[in-house]
């Protein structure tokens, strides 16, 4: 199963809507006879590809997979009927499918008379596929916000500029996490103010082949000539307050994991609504004393009602230092 | 020469108003004949310690000392006579004794005829007494600030509470940090809101032998029964507002490292008369909206103003994080 979990990781495949899933093919004795991962939406199956490298080894063999075999018939056809018909004598998987409608493998391939054992490193590989795990499971976006501050948690200056709070590594390292998400959301006070561009951009400047979405929420109009509205990126203005219903838009455009980078306003909303599930703190060694916090009124009265994180990452990076921390109670 | 900064750095010297010395006597030959540091206020000098043990075999010999030999008569003689007496051909050390009582040694040493070599590790010695090096230098105390907040930059809560924001890991290493400074100082707000007691003491509360003197600054009267004023330790109440007279009364009773520990009006006064030196943050991973931040108006409108940390060092300690800056353009 780590050799599985190693393939499904497999550098280079394009972020996309489809888990990265690995599969190994062993013999009686435990020998490998073949593997294949999942290479991105509308190329093979993980599964797929190591039957097709077995060929008529496959008969009497160990699947071992990372996610439970598909029983549906997708853009290829379901993976837990193709080891039914290889003749595989038994399948492992780490994590059940938690995608209603791929669900049911396993009772295909007990059905099929073939013997089959779950939960070998489950976390693992709910940890790989997390933002699709998560909208699997809860049907919405999982949410990462990210917010930039001074030591002493202001984020913008008692005039309202804040740029750069950051220094560069701090700010490539933005873009890094950027582009692993689908999508990236500011209030309308972000765009009006700071007419930010909300691509992913290379240390040259130059974008990234493939942009998240672009979402503004908030009732204004917005500027035709705001940079969000370049050709860069595709881009959304929900005129909206309502956090959940950005996310159930969201959702229903296959958004599996939002980027959320304020304001704070927005921020708040998404706080105080119970719907950030990780939080990406940028701290620069400055002091302001004055100025717009990080985070806007939640709310919280006293020291002990306040919203526990639990720490995942400390890093220095450059003269600034990132905490990543998960919301306590979430996944 | 490192030699002499590691018995310098001899563990178990109380912390007192000296620094650490260490001196190494060496033969023509290199060899080494003795050594000596010193043990602290009252007891020899570290050249004294190491030609003691020498004794007639000083005759000749290369004192390596990481302090330049002082040059007068506290309660001991002073050591460049020593050196002088006891016939030493050669002495090199790390860092010009900048205490203008104690300074000129080099030039007693050269008008004996005795080679004199300096700067070598200067860095190291000085930061082995740092706030002693800085004390002497600019006449006043080296001022750490410290502050807990939460990770959007509350210091207390809504309703003022801010007990505790960070976990016991973290204010443990607060004593540990309190246990290495001359004097704790909070304005009346603290003393008035919070009743500290400012005392080092150890995992299960017992108090530490020495105590840093307390301090308290600010007009209000403070109540007779404040822990403050308890027998544990020494406190002072400096009945002002200036913080510039406040570092002179303290630095006048030898105090050379000052720990303050706040509120937010105090350290805002500190830190916005530029006389903080050294800032240490504890990040605890919550949330709060509102309620106090670490540092109240400072002035500074805009981004490009801010106050400039170089960020020394970043530690997690349980679930909190310990970031330790230096405001930039100090030693
Ligand atoms: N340091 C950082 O990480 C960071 C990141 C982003 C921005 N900033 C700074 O933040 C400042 C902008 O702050 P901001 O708070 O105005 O920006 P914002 O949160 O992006 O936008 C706030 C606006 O969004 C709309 N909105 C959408 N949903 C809302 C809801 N649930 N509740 C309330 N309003 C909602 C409202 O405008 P409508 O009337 O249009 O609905 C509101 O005025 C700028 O100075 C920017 O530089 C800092
Ligand atoms: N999280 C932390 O690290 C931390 C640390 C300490 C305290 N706190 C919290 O901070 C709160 C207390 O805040 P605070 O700001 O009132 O406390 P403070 O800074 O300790 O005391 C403020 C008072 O000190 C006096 N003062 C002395 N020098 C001053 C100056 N240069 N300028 C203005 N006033 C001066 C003033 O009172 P007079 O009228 O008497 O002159 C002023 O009201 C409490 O809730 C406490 O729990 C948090």
């Amino acid at each position: 199963m780590r050799r599985a979990l190693e393939l499904a990781a497999t550098p280079g495949v394009p972020h996309g809507p489809n888990p990265r899933v690995g599969c190994v093919l062993l013999a009686p004795d435990g020998s490998e006879i073949a593997e294949g991962f999942h290479r991105g939406a509308g190329t093979p199956h993980a599964e797929a590809a190591a039957l097709a490298e077995a060929g008529a080894a496959a008969r009497g063999a160990t699947a071992v997979v990372t996610l439970e075999p598909c029983n549906h018939t997708g853009r290829t056809g379901p993976c837990a009927r193709a080891l039914v018909e290889a003749g595989v004598a038994r399948v492992v998987f780490a994590q059940p499918d938690p995608n209603p409608e791929a669900a049911g493998g396993a009772q295909t391939l007990r059905d099929a008379g073939i013997a089959v054992e779950l939960g070998l490193l489950e976390h693992e590989s709910r940890r790989l596929n997390r933002a699709w795990t998560f909208a699997m499971e809860r049907g919405r976006p999982f949410v990462t916000w990210k917010f930039a501050a001074t030591l002493d948690g202001r984020s913008a200056a008692a005039d309202g500029s804040s740029r750069w709070i950051t220094d560069e590594p701090a700010r490539r390292d933005v873009h890094r996490l950027r582009s692993a998400c689908d999508a990236i959301l500011v209030g309308t006070g972000t765009v009006l103010r700071d007419d930010p561009a909300l691509t992913v951009r290379d240390e040259v400047g130059a974008p990234a082949d493939r942009q998240p979405l672009r979402v503004v929420m908030g009732e204004r109009d917005l500027p035709q000539d705001a940079k969000v509205f370049d050709d860069a990126a595709e881009t959304v203005h929900l005129r909206t307050r309502d956090v959940a219903a950005v996310l159930a838009e969201l959702h229903a455009r296959g958004c599996q994991h939002l980027f959320l980078e304020g304001g704070p306003t927005v921020a708040s909303a998404f706080v105080g609504a119970g719907l950030v599930d990780e939080v990406v703190g940028y701290l620069a060694p400055k002091l302001l004393g004055s100025g717009r916090n990080a985070v806007a009124d939640l709310g919280i009265e006293s020291i002990t009602d306040a919203l526990d994180l639990v720490v995942e990452d400390v890093t220095v990076l450059g003269s600034d230092v990132r905490i990543t921390g998960r919301l306590r109670g979430k996944d």
